[in-house]
């Protein structure tokens, strides 16, 4: 089969690789869409030291079974293989399970390639009137959708909910629209970068602003470096909360003395439990998290100049999404 | 009236000052007893723009109501005056009240004075079993009662409850002792003065080690330096809380990436509602939080000495306990 392979630091090579091959209760599926997120280009630019060269990223994926009892099935996929058994598996937060894997890391490749093999339980079934390429969100939704979940639970009852999200990347976006259909009305969301500030405006679904100004119940830091933290924990209402989604930079940013004297909780969080997925499919699914217009379709071929687009800081839309069979 | 007063960085002089003078609504109280904080020192050292020179620190206070209709009652005090109006006041977070006041902060002089004037609603009655000296510590506890409820309440259910509280002071082993009142059997508390450590060991409370090491679902870091929040952070379990108490340094320590891939929550808290200080209060007159014998007695006239003390580490002691009438 044909797959985008990191080969090296900033180095993606479109080739020939061999096929993916189920094991023992997994299934092979076509993928006909799969997304570029930031931890793809984290690894890329050799940030990661999870996903070494070389190396098959990608995990935000969806397409069709082939073969099996399933056969011709359309599905997104969760790229998050669990045990199942453990403390963490039984208590519903399987993204805490120390077995852990996600495709895109070793042992197992990902989906920047016309196939990969995943256990059925990954799966979700798409409608037949869902595109792939909007299948393909509900990863990247999820992250959000679990982050605001945990965020709103965390946040004190009596609390106006108001938020500010920083990063009009997709995980920013899709944490503005979850926060949405979760009931939270007033949104805003921060995005230095103008070309992608000015698409956002044009599409109009939550209002982005350049920088930060006010004091917000609810900040979600989509973006996770050292700058980015500083501006989540000075606009953080008192007895407000953080989540924090990104992995841009290890330490750093907070302002633990204001968070300490204000009383505000910071959230670290990582993909997506197992019901979050699910729920934020369904979502998409009912249209509940919009039109989700926000997508740009390129060919998996072209994948290498799709991440050189996204490093220059030239593309406007906040998600790429690859097609393997073009 | 005699008061110790603080002068300057690391100056303190005991000597006559302005009699206190109650306000509308306030109360006269003889003090008979006042702890000596971390943020006490923290001032006399020069390090809390918040309390300039000269002022009367200390506000951790228990004593006797002075004329009116409450003459005579044995009362300890919560220091933090709060407005009662505002939105974090009606959600009963009067610790988050912007209009909060404390004494020994301007405009309220503190408690390391013969008198100090507090509204009644501050007041809480003390039974005639109970010491001043053990009353003073309801400040102290309540301030580790606080982080300890909201460190469980934050903390997944189906987590196991196992404890490590960093720092054995006052708010480290109140803290303990706190977790331990709420059904937490596995606490264990780090200090690494040999001196407090052997203390600590005597008393026999709480396991007492003198460097962390395996997991927590909660952490109390009681001290509040870079140095703590590193060691918070590699000890709290996937999924599980740090509780953060105290204001030694302003920034860093805090290993946000583990934070983000293993989902830990970190909670600033600051002193206590009026609900978690009479809580504590009642809990100290009930026996629940232990012999508290872990304070040692001193006159205020020797203040100086005993900050000078607490400086240079050759206190075993969690709290001294200053008494104005000796």
């Amino acid at each position: 089969m044909k797959a985008l392979v990191y080969e090296g630091v900033e180095t993606l090579v479109y080739r020939e690789v061999p096929d993916a091959v189920p094991q023992q209760g997994e299934h092979l599926i076509r993928v006909e869409a799969v997304g570029i997120c930031g931890s793809d280009m984290h690894a890329y630019l050799g940030h990661d030291s999870r996903r070494p060269a070389p190396l098959i990223l990608g995990h935000e994926a969806a397409g069709v079974v082939v073969g099996g009892p399933h056969d011709g099935k359309r599905v997104t996929i969760n790229p998050l293989v669990h045990c199942g058994t453990c403390a963490s598996c039984k208590a519903g937060r399987e993204n805490l399970c120390p077995e852990r894997q996600i495709i895109s890391m070793p042992p197992r490749e990902g989906a920047f390639a016309q196939h990969v093999a995943m256990p059925w339980g990954n799966l979700v079934e798409v409608p037949d009137h869902v595109p792939f390429a909007k299948a393909a969100l509900a990863e990247p939704l999820a992250v959000s959708w679990h982050a605001a979940r945990l965020a709103l639970e965390a946040l004190h009852p009596a609390m106006h909910r108001r938020a500010l999200v920083i990063g009009g990347g997709a995980i920013g976006v899709a944490a503005a629209l979850a926060l949405s259909a979760m009931g939270v009305s007033d949104v805003t969301i921060v995005e230095p970068n103008d070309l992608r500030r000015h698409f956002l405006q044009k599409l109009g679904e939550t209002p982005v602003t350049s920088k930060a100004s006010g004091m917000y119940s609810i900040v979600v830091d989509a973006v996770g470096f050292s700058a980015t933290r500083a501006v989540a924990s000075e606009h953080a209402q008192p007895g407000g909360v953080i989540a924090h989604v990104g992995l841009g930079e290890d330490t750093g940013g907070l302002d633990v003395r204001r968070m300490t004297l204000q009383e505000i909780t910071f959230i670290g969080t990582y993909t997506y439990t197992a019901q979050d997925f699910r729920q934020t499919a369904q979502a998409i699914f009912d249209g509940a998290l919009g039109a989700l217009d926000w997508i740009e379709q390129r060919d998996l071929a072209d994948g290498a100049e799709a991440f050189a687009a996204l490093q220059s800081g030239s593309v406007a839309v906040p998600k790429i999404v690859l097609s393997p069979w073009a």
